[in-house]
């Protein structure tokens, strides 16, 4: 991680570290009711994925598109939701959501929905594990 | 458009024509309260992101930049939220809303939040108009 980042209080309250990807940090967010990721691209001070610079921009579409294969992969799930929202946190992140037809808050998204649910530890990197393993080498 | 796609009936009952983009049909979402944007690539069978063809996925991409980039010239967003959820109709589309901080769901996202408020006719072309103009020729 570059030493001029810092990745935001919020996100790193609510989430545990997975990987570091070439641009992001890719995160496990701290709620069992859904295996829900985030991409955190080590830039500051940028909001929008339209104020990336071209390269970074590539580079974090590609990394929507490795997570998102990564976690339909490992969970089955029915299907995967991709957000960049920033609303309350205005540091970039991409949300990457396995979503499934039984899941607490389908069909609503997950943001807002009902309160999360810690990962018991064993349960949490059993599935980080999961994950970093069927992400490309 | 391709004679072989068909745009989701909720999709069109939702939204209004704005413009055909070399992938993708942009329709703007019946909600006057969001300046709400919908992309919709001309591909049948397609849920995800991630099913696309390659050249498809770069297509949609970049209209998801050029997209996000003319709305928030049009509006003057403090936030562009980007988004393909896909719970509810599951014919792959892209939400690009222009958020503001005194906007109805603010700071929660858009989906769910309250009941849809129509355009008046002029409001909605006159917007439509704006951001035509916007996109790159």
């Amino acid at each position: 991680m570059s030493s001029s980042f810092a990745l935001d209080p919020q996100l790193a309250r609510d989430s545990h570290p997975l990987a570091a990807l070439p641009l992001s940090e890719l995160r496990l967010m701290n709620d069992a009711r859904f295996p829900w990721l985030l991409l955190v691209p080590r830039r500051l001070d940028v909001a929008e994925i339209i104020d990336l610079a071209d390269i970074d921009r590539a580079a974090l579409f590609d990394e929507m598109v490795i997570v998102s294969t990564a976690l339909r992969t490992v969970t089955g799930a029915y299907k995967i939701n991709v957000a960049a929202l920033g609303n309350i946190v205005r540091q970039l992140h991409v949300h990457v959501i396995a979503r499934f037809q039984n899941d607490a808050a389908w069909p609503r998204p997950v943001w807002g929905s009902g309160a999360p649910v810690s990962y018991e530890a064993p349960a949490r990197d059993k599935l980080i594990g999961r994950i970093k393993d069927a992400l490309p080498a």
